[in-house]
């Protein structure tokens, strides 16, 4: 590691309101205890223009900031006392950083860290300097997963937009037994990586659900056994579809008010209801109002054992991740894109490609 | 078994609106496979209110109806066909009845059977004629645990004030750690027994809350470790109580909407918000709305196992059910009690005492 | 169901030692509670070979004995008190018959009956009349599992040879997460079913081991992602597929000492080691002994919602049981070929084919 | 910290087969990502004498050795890159050390780290510099676990004596219903430990087994229902007591051939039996030799959440650990008086004290 400062290109949120730029930094250098990566390739996600759209006072943490929270890189330098890893290694980043020793964080689950806000510990690229940039720090080595031979780019996706589902499923794996059905609300970056996990792990028939024929066609291409229009008539179809009982599980990956009253209206008796997008819709949950022990939950990314095992996952090859790729001063202009619905899959930059 | 008809008394709610009442009609005979009991002890139970003031078309049953749905008693005749239990043996009523042979019913959680409104089939004092009488029938062995030294007077409200609490317990023991918190909102007839099983089956802080400083001090005196009122500060006082975390598990036995608003706001990341009151509220749950992985549920009752597991838990004298004994004559004067809430823990009646 | 005595050919294990005969005995009559079906198919087993081999004082049940504990059939006469199900019905027989009312059964183990030996409840073929006749008695619709469109000469194997391996491999879904190996020691009649419900249920790498080179190729044929012949060697042949950390769930379908020798070796930490097949063997569990926190068991057959999900699975096409069907009078050959290792996959009769 | 090298006194294990000694060494300083304690207080274990009566070859560290794996303190220096805990902090020390990377360590459960070994990672105390010292070198911060105003003294055998028991009970927690009976063999340093988990955690019924009327009385104080003497009628009582069925959990703490026995003659039906002594026995597990479905298991120590729940056990007050406390210098004679089986309890050594 040169111990002259060099620069660096990052794509930054700056103001409030404002869109992302590329601009030159200082690149960093990693101290005890961290990592220093060369970003190999770094995904882009709505949450992003979800807090870019939020006012001053509700961001929880100060501009300007470096975008990218799914990351991966190869290691460029190790800070001091980091072991178990080597320069050169290609890995991933486990994005929910924590406290790392509270009992959340003593099981992995760092997404649920119970100190992080009172500690003022956030995630690269919502609030930490994130992976959209040639380098970027990790702050510590327990945040990389080794990718070996995975290639980088269809990879990077894995650590939300495959996560995020693989831990909304793991919860409800008991459930999806032989005979079972799962909803799936929502067929884009996480919910067509969820159609493809509930084939992989469970024998659970899966109805898809979405607005459009064409995402009802890449639905059934990535293995629904059953498309079906997400409209009013959307959960009496399901009920339908199963004989009146409804799904063992369904995940919203919307959230919004009319899709979370299709994925409540879609459930069964036990069934596992949850709602994994941000879009502002809330089921209520009382005796007589929903089936009976159906359990409704709003979960948030994942742990670290199940990034390891989403990753583990995708080099069995039963993955199909749709990206498109762009280098790191096109990072503006795929926002826009993304905010106007113009981006297939998931949209990638590589920021060294 | 005399084979000419005799007569037995009977409660029945016999018209809309109508207060039930004590009436003469022919003891019931065990077709094959049934059992008849002669009823040693029945519970008296708020939901029959619920139920006796609902209009006729949302009755789901004809009426006139025996009512009772928690029962014990002796076998008195055994149907053709029935094995594993004697004239004389001392037994509980398994009240959720179900078809025996869909799939929940394969796991003996009969509560969740999937066939048994297309069946007909309903539990005994709630469709079926119940244990407010003399007598009762018992459609298959398999929905009676043997008491064996049990007092039946005592262990009749186990078969729902204790089976319906210790489900939802039970559901969430994994939670339920050292150093967990659970709140049980209610200290009622469920509630009170609710508080001493937390405090048998887990070794998690118990916090009641109610709304007279007499029902604390019940709960102080079955077990809680805190009691606070139930009012518009108690949720900030059972996070005040838990460094700011909330509770791992809250369970509602009221239900209505200032205690369901009251349980969401106790939760903590990952807890379990059990609803078991009839009371009509409705907690809404949506990404942002609750705490991460917040698990919302509404369960009836409890399965076949668990009523036999709770029964053992009597057995080895940890709980102390609250009851207040009376003939079966009283019962409508204990209906009019319990509804001006002048029963103090559970009103059981003694048919043949 | 006519009055008169009519008779029924039935294949019988008569005395000691001798060979299974074909005989004509009289067709029984439901009582109450119970069914009557007329045999659809009913599978042959290895187990009824190891019975026939014990000496009289080892035999748990008098002789002569109708075997078969493989049935499936139609409803022909439901006896008094019988409902959920018709005349005409297509059903599979749950066979480990139990109690009904203990607590095991009362989660639908009845294969774990608390009760069964000291009430002398025995499945049928294993000493209650067996399903290798015309006609067969059902003890109690409990133990009917509708078949609906099933083929019972493919769906019959399910009940004992699908619900053997499905038991043991349910209890391990949660080790088998990505990036994990089940290890299947034996590829014959429940082996081969193993490896398919490995595949529908779980994204774990399967490893088959048997000791020829045909059985390896039904093996990989079946779904085995690697074949191993099964000898000295086969465990380090497993580390070395599983960069030296075994497997996290091993079924030995053999059980005999030297296959248990391997299963054991094959372990990894925390794995479950599960021996099925009753050859004889088994495995010493110490500290120091085994990896750290590997589970060893020996279960026997299944639950009853265990049968229902087979069968959905089943139904949903991605079973593929190799069976070969013959006449009730081929029974006894049956038998000598099974003992000569000369059926490929399972001996199907049809006692009304 | 000074920049100036101190000395400081540490019991050692010098050479192969002599005795322990206090010597005089170099006060370590914290490396970056490192924390230095200043001991409060090192329990001392008989596994200790275990591993100093390997020969040589067998001996995986190499000497000198500071022993003590159960140790606490308090926070005397950060190295550099540590955050979360302050100088003065009261912790314990989490002894089983992994990689923190792996699929286990990324659980917490460093114990069964998948890679320790190949890295040559050892807990402290048993490879690396243990807690038998004025000052020991933690390796991470993770490895940490605030006490708050727990003592100390009575605390620090809780990170082996009491976390091994708590793992080993904790994953037998869903066996351990009303009605159940849980079997502890050996009632010493972990097993009176273990009762009082049991009778914290769980509603099962206790039966201790130990071979002096001394030590049952200690079980019976610490909350045993049952004492009864471990010989070779010991199995034969546990059946008795549990009206045939047997145990449905048993906890060998002793491990020899003939305890090892017992415990698999006391389980019952899909009981959990677990091996944790080192005293070389082993049980042999295959279809027909134990109860269907019985589970066997050698478990480690335990994860770093349960190292956190046992502590807030602890906390809540229901533990109470048997001590006797002893200065540095009295370490070697400590060992003597405990392999002469002359220690109550736990013995802890005081090195500031």
């Amino acid at each position: 590691m040169s111990a002259q400062p060099v620069q660096m290109k990052a794509v930054q949120y700056r103001a409030v309101g404002a869109a992302p730029e590329v601009v030159t930094v200082e690149r960093p250098e990693p101290g005890p205890g961290q990592v220093l990566l060369k970003v190999t390739a770094a995904g882009v996600c709505h949450s992003d223009i979800a807090v870019m759209s939020w006012p001053a006072e509700a961001l929880p943490f100060p501009l300007p900031l470096t975008l990218g929270h799914e990351g991966a890189g190869t290691v460029a330098a190790l800070g001091e006392g980091v072991t178990g890893f080597e320069v050169g290694d290609s890995v991933a980043v486990y994005g929910p950083w924590g406290c790392g020793s509270c009992l959340m964080c003593a099981q992995g689950k760092e997404n649920y860290c119970l100190r992080a806000a009172e500690l003022g510990i956030r995630p690269p690229g919502l609030g930490a300097p994130g992976a959209l940039a040639e380098y970027m720090i990790v702050d510590d080595p327990r945040h990389l997963v080794p990718l070996g031979d995975l290639d980088p780019v269809t990879a990077v996706p894995l650590t939300d937009a495959g996560l995020t589902p693989y831990h909304a499923i793991k919860t409800s794996l008991p459930k999806l037994t032989p005979g079972s059905t799962a909803v799936v609300i929502g067929t884009g970056g996480l919910g067509h990586v969820a159609i493809q996990l509930l084939r992989a792990l469970t024998p659970a028939r899966v109805i898809a659900l979405d607005v459009t024929e064409e995402k009802l066609d890449l639905a059934r291409k990535v293995g629904a056994h059953e498309a079906v229009l997400s409209d009013a008539d959307a959960a009496a179809k399901v009920r339908e579809l199963t004989g009146g009982l409804g799904a063992q599980a369904v995940f919203d990956f919307v959230g919004a008010p009319p899709t979370v009253a299709t994925a409540s209206a879609c459930a069964g008796v036990e069934a596992d209801v949850t709602i994994v997008g941000i879009g502002g819709g809330a089921a209520p949950v009382g005796f007589g109002v929903v089936p009976y022990d159906a359990a409704f939950r709003a979960p948030y990314w994942g742990s670290r054992a199940e990034l390891i095992e989403v990753l583990d996952l995708a080099r069995s090859g039963v993955l199909d991740v749709h990206v498109e790729t762009y280098g790191l001063d096109q990072a503006p202009e795929v926002y826009e894109r993304l905010h106007a619905g113009r981006i297939n899959g998931r949209a990638v930059i590589l920021p060294n490609g």
